[in-house]
């Protein structure tokens, strides 16, 4: 924490992050995997300390005069911010929806500040904002609040977008991923890596590039489907920054139970591989926009997939694994070719602003 | 629009604002100035249309299963983010308190999103985010979610910060311009432009740096002796971004009504206003970040100058000027030396980045 030279009175002072290893922010702090939980947990939440913030969860839930509330924010600053399958400015309402949707919550509003960068096309910035209506018109969501800054050329990038959102809990609904249980199976609803592969081959102008789309899509039907069948879900995460592998360990880590998952039930579209292989990334650790984790009972886990393969977003929806009785939080994959190991938490960064 | 020779199906591609003269996205286009406001109607307002947003207040209200909140956002880019009487941590909790605290409510939740650019010094992250504890807790809000993202060096500046608020409000409170009728008092908290000058004073390292302080503080309580006494207020607001000037304006536009106010009864601190004369600014554009004007009924305006009165940051409160008879929405300055002279929206960039 601080050398053993300083005063008391300076302790406040002194960062308790390891900053002999990191004094200064890196890209990987923004990864999503290690030092991004590092950073959170070390500094964010050593001093915005409540209850709210240790649910670990994508919002917060909380009471207002008798009505239960999901809230939810996140800032996006992906690039570039066309790519095949959206924009900046789906990504901003989608992402929001779906934090608000693994809460168990019907999104309702959302908020949208602008940090538009002096330069900035304002053609661009029209298309942006006609995606965004479209986006909350698709997802049943309206944009009551908003915020616009302007900074200097080269001291942004075009635009960065912050999002939050509330929505509606039904009473009877309890996600958290303190209900996780051994036994609970893991239903993934469908491919993976599709939006990480896409703004990396946009970004890189590489030859797949056309053929490989963003998944960036609202989760509010799917889930919908899901709660029609059982109110009974263990918990729901849609994984995007860092990918499945650090959302089950996120789960795994929150629950401290082991998480098992099957390699060979987890979908993922041949070009979407193909270049995960080219370009040397493991496809459990890239992003998502469109997916869903959920955990539930075995006696519900066949409704529930059934409920999700009945959705255009969930027709791939496939059993990928399940929570063990091991208490010591870890994931681990049993590969196509028979044997087990562990998936950890990513370390360093992999994609910088995939979202 | 668009051009005459343009198919009809490609009107929605054509950008609603005249781009022939603003193709980019100017500096200007953050100011809280006339620009700002044709950014917002043109572009957002165009595509993000409800009655939540018509509103024109600092923040949204909605009634969500019989709790009726205020929500609210704003992004704050000011540079430097260190100066004197505060950071840009508190005024990201303090802004978005103060605009709750403008519709009526009292803020209950925040959330907070980071956008950091790589290379930011880890000691500094963590100054801020002590100060930002200590704001939520001197205003009595939570930091409940959040969120961090980080940008390559060069593609930010240092930090960003978007906060979001909800705040609950008393069913008897009805905040809003469109309740601004003549012969209502117009009160100002306390002394103009002290924000504005102090960002501009660290920035330029002038000589006056060190006596000038931001004003930035949470509004909440004086809002709570306000309503202590009436809850009968036409409307509050916050004069930051444009000062008071670009405010009332904003208020006589909602209301469809002139608005007169008294120069004398302005209060400015000596040395901000030598400032402002040395650097040539109007005091009545340059931002405030902890001071309020409050419109309220003739019949109530002593108890309520009163009330303001008896809190720290209102003890400088006066009735500085009336609403008048008159619909076509101006805003007239009567002078010191007995002229009246209008005083219009901000039309170009004054001060950049000042929040």
């Amino acid at each position: 924490m601080s050398s053993n030279h300083e005063p008391e009175s300076n302790l406040d002072f002194s960062c308790p992050l390891p900053i002999t290893d990191y004094k200064k922010i890196l890209l990987a702090h923004g990864s999503g995997g290690t030092l991004t939980h590092q950073l959170i947990s070390k500094v964010f939440f050593n001093q915005f300390q409540n209850d709210y913030l240790k649910s670990e969860h994508d919002g917060a839930v909380i009471n207002i005069n008798g009505a239960k509330l999901a809230y939810s924010t996140d800032s996006y600053v992906v690039e570039p911010i066309f790519f095949p399958g959206g924009n900046i400015g789906t990504l901003a309402i989608n992402g929001t929806v779906n934090d608000l949707s693994m809460c168990g919550a019907k999104p309702l509003f959302i908020s949208v500040g602008f940090i538009l960068e002096e330069g900035f096309e304002m053609d661009e910035l029209w298309k942006i904002v006609q995606s965004m209506q479209k986006a909350a018109k698709e997802a049943g969501v309206e944009i009551i609040t908003g915020d616009t800054k302007v900074v200097e050329r080269g001291k942004g990038d075009k635009v960065f977008i912050n999002t939050s959102g509330i929505g509606l809990i039904d009473e009877k609904i309890n996600i958290s991923p303190s209900n996780v249980k051994p036994g609970d199976k893991i239903i993934l609803s469908g491919t993976i890596a599709d939006h990480g592969i896409s703004i990396l081959a946009s970004r890189e102008h590489l030859n797949f590039e056309s053929t490989i789309k963003s998944d960036c899509a609202p989760l509010n039907g799917l889930v919908e489907k899901i709660f029609s069948v059982t109110k009974n879900v263990s918990v729901m995460r849609d994984p995007t920054r860092g990918g499945i592998a650090s959302t089950l360990n996120e789960i795994a880590k929150t629950s401290q139970r082991d998480i098992l998952i099957h390699e060979e039930k987890i979908k993922i579209k041949d070009e979407v591989k193909a270049a995960c292989e080219i370009l040397g990334f493991d496809p459990l650790y890239v992003a998502n926009e469109g997916k869903m984790l959920c955990f539930v009972k075995e006696n519900d886990v066949d409704n529930v997939l059934n409920a999700m393969r009945s959705h255009t977003l969930g027709k791939d929806a496939e059993i990928i694994g399940e929570v063990l009785g091991e208490t010591s939080g870890k994931v681990i994959l049993q590969t196509t070719i028979g044997t087990k190991r562990i998936v950890d938490m990513l370390t360093g960064e992999q994609l910088p602003r995939i979202c």
